[in-house]
C-alpha cells in the first residue's frame, strides 16, 4: 500500500490552547491511532504489527517504526490518546442510578459488538507488555478518578457516609466485571454489572469504605 | 541435554481408586508440570518454549511435544493438575475471618516472592491463549465453588441473610485483588485484601447477594 501523506520530517507544530493540538504531528499521530484501532480490532493484539498499522494509517512506515516502534507502543499510544477524550460522568441523581450506569457501560463496552474486539485486544496488550499496561493503569485510573464524583456527590446528598473513599466505592463496582471477562472467563452481563453496583453500594451504604468505618 | 527417561511408549496406566494416579503416563506428566512451573517462575509465559520444558524435565522432547505440543498447551495442563490439589478452606468460626483469610491468600499468591513469577505468569498465559483461559476458569470457579462454603457455614450460623449467593460473595471480596493486581497494576497489599473482604461481608449482610434482597 502507498503512502497518502509523508510525514518523516514534520516539526512538533502544535497549537496552544488547544486541548488537541492541530498540527501536523498530532494528525499523524491520529491518523496513526485510528489504524492501530482498526486493525486491533480486526486482528486482536496478537498479530497487530508496525507494518500493518503504517499500510492502513497512509504514514509512512519509517515514520511509524521511529515514533513508536513496536506493536505495544502503539497500543499504549492509542490508550494515552483515550485519556483526552471526554468522558460523561453519569448523573442521574442517586448513587445507585450513577454507579448502574458505569457497570452497564463497563459490560457493554466488553460485550458489544463495535466496541468489544478493541477494548478486549487493548487489556490483552496491558497484560502482555508493561509499556501497554501503564498506559491501561493511567486510563483506568484516570476513569475511576472522574467516575469517582459520583460518589462525593452522593455524599454530599447524604446518601453515604461521610469519609467515604469514592474511588474504592467504584474499583468495587467494576473490579467483578474485569474479574469475570478477564480472569475466570465467566462473562458478563446486564444483570451481573447491576449486582456488582448493588453490592458496590450496600458496602459504602454499610461504610465498608470510610477511614472509620460507620 | 539428554532425556532420562524414555517416555515415548507408554500405556495408559492408572491405578484405579487413586486421586493422583501413580503409574509411568502420570508420572511423566508431573516431571512435566514441575518444569513447566519451575520455567514459568524463571522465564514468564512469553519465553516458556516445549524444548525448554523437556530439558529440564527429562522427558523425551518429542513425547513432550506429542502430548502437550505448545506452551499454552503445559500451562494449561499445570493448571489442570493443580485443580486436584487438596486446597484447604480457611475455618476460623466467622464469615469475617474466613473472609479475610481467602483475600489474604490470593494477595500472598500473586505478591510473596515464592509463588508470585509462576501464579502471574499462568494468569498471562490464560489472557493470551484460549485453552490456558479455560485451565484457568476451572481452576478458579473450582476454588470459588470450596470457598462458598465459609459463606454457607455463616448463613447457617445467621451471620449472613438466608438465601445469599455464597459464590457471588467469595467473588466480590477476591475481584478488586485481580483488578488491581492485572488489569489496573494498582498493586494489592494485605490492607487491600481487608478491605475487600470487609466490603464483600458488608454488602451480604446488608443482603446485595440474596435473591430477593433483605
Amino acid at each position: 500500500m502507498e503512502d497518502t501523506t509523508n510525514a518523516t520530517e514534520l516539526p512538533p507544530s502544535r497549537r496552544p490552547g488547544s486541548a488537541r493540538p492541530g498540527g501536523r504531528t498530532a494528525r499523524t499521530r491520529e491518523a496513526v491511532r485510528r489504524a492501530t484501532l482498526a486493525e486491533l480490532a480486526e486482528k486482536g493484539f496478537d498479530r497487530l504489527t508496525v507494518d500493518g498499522v503504517a499500510a492502513r494509517s497512509g504514514v509512512h512506515r519509517t515514520t511509524v517504526y521511529r515514533r513508536w516502534g513496536s506493536p505495544a507502543a502503539l497500543a499504549a499510544d492509542a490508550l494515552d490518546l483515550a485519556r483526552d477524550e471526554p468522558w460523561p460522568v453519569p448523573d442521574t441523581g442517586t448513587a445507585d442510578g450513577d454507579l448502574r450506569a458505569i457497570t452497564a457501560e463497563v459490560v457493554s463496552g466488553f460485550t458489544g459488538a463495535a466496541t468489544a474486539p478493541v477494548a478486549r485486544a487493548l487489556v490483552a496488550a496491558a497484560v502482555r507488555d508493561p509499556a501497554a499496561g501503564r498506559a491501561l493503569h493511567a486510563f483506568l485510573t484516570g476513569r475511576q478518578r472522574a467516575a469517582a464524583a459520583v460518589v462525593s456527590r452522593a455524599v454530599d446528598r447524604g446518601e453515604l457516609p461521610p469519609g467515604t473513599d469514592p474511588e474504592e466505592v467504584v474499583r468495587m463496582a467494576v473490579a467483578p466485571l474485569y474479574y469475570r471477562l478477564f480472569i475466570t472467563g465467566e462473562g458478563a452481563d446486564a444483570a451481573t454489572a447491576e449486582r456488582a453496583a448493588a453490592g458496590a453500594l450496600a458496602a459504602a451504604r454499610a461504610g465498608a469504605f470510610t477511614a472509620a468505618p460507620g
